[in-house]
């Protein structure tokens, strides 16, 4: 076993997360996928026996779960590389903050919209456009959300942006009529390799909701 | 308005868990009652625009929302009196892993116990005290979370202890009798000037409780 070890699933947005924040850091590690449905390993059920879940992250055979958890955890562990976090504190709390919002809404809703049919699907959109707007706001005509340093809300979200292809298809709206500047920050995104290699085509992506949501 | 503003509720867990910071910190402050039920003060719809929920701490007229996040703030803005989180960046992420997962899993599970009734509540008492002996078997034979200091995980976790009473009085059992270690760590954490301060009686909070819950 090397040295780092991430235990994953590759349509994963947070697994995708810890990818983006090693690739930053320039860490070598050994990628595990692990199934999503069917038999867990046993290295993943042990090192995370609360949540039994990817992404998982082990460093020195020590396990480190969470995908935010995780990045942090990189963060500190190769501080002399990209840092992740801005170097003041208000700052400091700004990004952890809006990196939480995308964890407590943005899953959540986009994962309404391939759900629900109907009325309960249009309040549905209207609440996933409303989140994305926030994020907009909070973005404003900033080259990434720290600024001019690619960062942990960028990190945070980014993943996400590769199911927009799937929610407007489920849901028959266009995400860069609502929110044009967001969409153009997850392009200007797409241009560094840690990002490109970490992601999937969306249509890729919408293949495998399908498979899912139906 | 005082450098330090502290927008909060009394009963509160998240509230408390600043209360607690900012009195291990010695950080004197302005408390501002907000009501829970009705209108919210401009300060507040201004200073968290997105929840428009307390706690929040406005420092230096800049405003800090999410507890967790504000006792991270508070943490890094007084450096020099009682570290709030270990100084080794793994035992960061466990003990960030910790506050996290009592954010994800008592509070819900908890209100769980108070809505339900029969067979539902019987299954939620089940999963409250599976949740409580994970905590339990965190904290292990340690006095404190992070070991012989206190910090981050008993903060937040240590509020809601102040639920127990009513958690038992609603589902008819004994928290003490379940995570007998648990409940002497909250006792210990209740000798401390900063955490005594900062709680209530419990059967205030049960009085409280019955005023939602019925």
């Amino acid at each position: 076993m090397k040295a780092v070890v991430l235990l994953d699933f590759w349509a994963s947005p947070f697994g995708q997360r810890c990818r983006i924040a090693l690739a930053e850091k320039g860490v070598e590690y050994e990628y595990r996928e692990e199934k999503i449905r069917g038999d867990k390993s046993p290295l993943l059920l042990e090192s995370n026996p609360v949540y039994k879940k990817i992404p998982v992250l082990i460093h020195d055979s020590k396990p480190v779960c969470e995908s935010l958890i995780i990045v942090l955890y990189i963060d500190e562990a190769w501080p002399d590389r990209a840092p992740l976090l801005p170097a003041d504190r208000y700052a400091r709390a700004q990004a952890r903050f809006w990196a939480d919002f995308v964890d407590k809404k943005v899953c959540e809703s986009a994962l309404n919209l391939w759900k629900l049919k109907g009325e309960a699907q249009e309040a549905a959109k209207e609440e996933f456009i409303e989140i994305l707007r926030l994020l907009e706001c909070e973005l404003g005509d900033k080259k990434y959300f720290g600024g001019d340093v690619f960062g942990f809300v960028d990190i945070a979200l980014v993943p996400f942006t590769t199911w927009f292809y799937s929610c407007e298809t489920y849901a028959g709206f266009s995400v860069e009529e609502a929110v044009p500047k967001l969409v153009a920050w997850s392009k200007r995104c797409l241009e560094r390799e840690s990002v490109a290699n970490s992601l999937y085509d969306p249509v890729k992506i919408y293949e495998y909701v399908k498979t899912i949501f139906g």
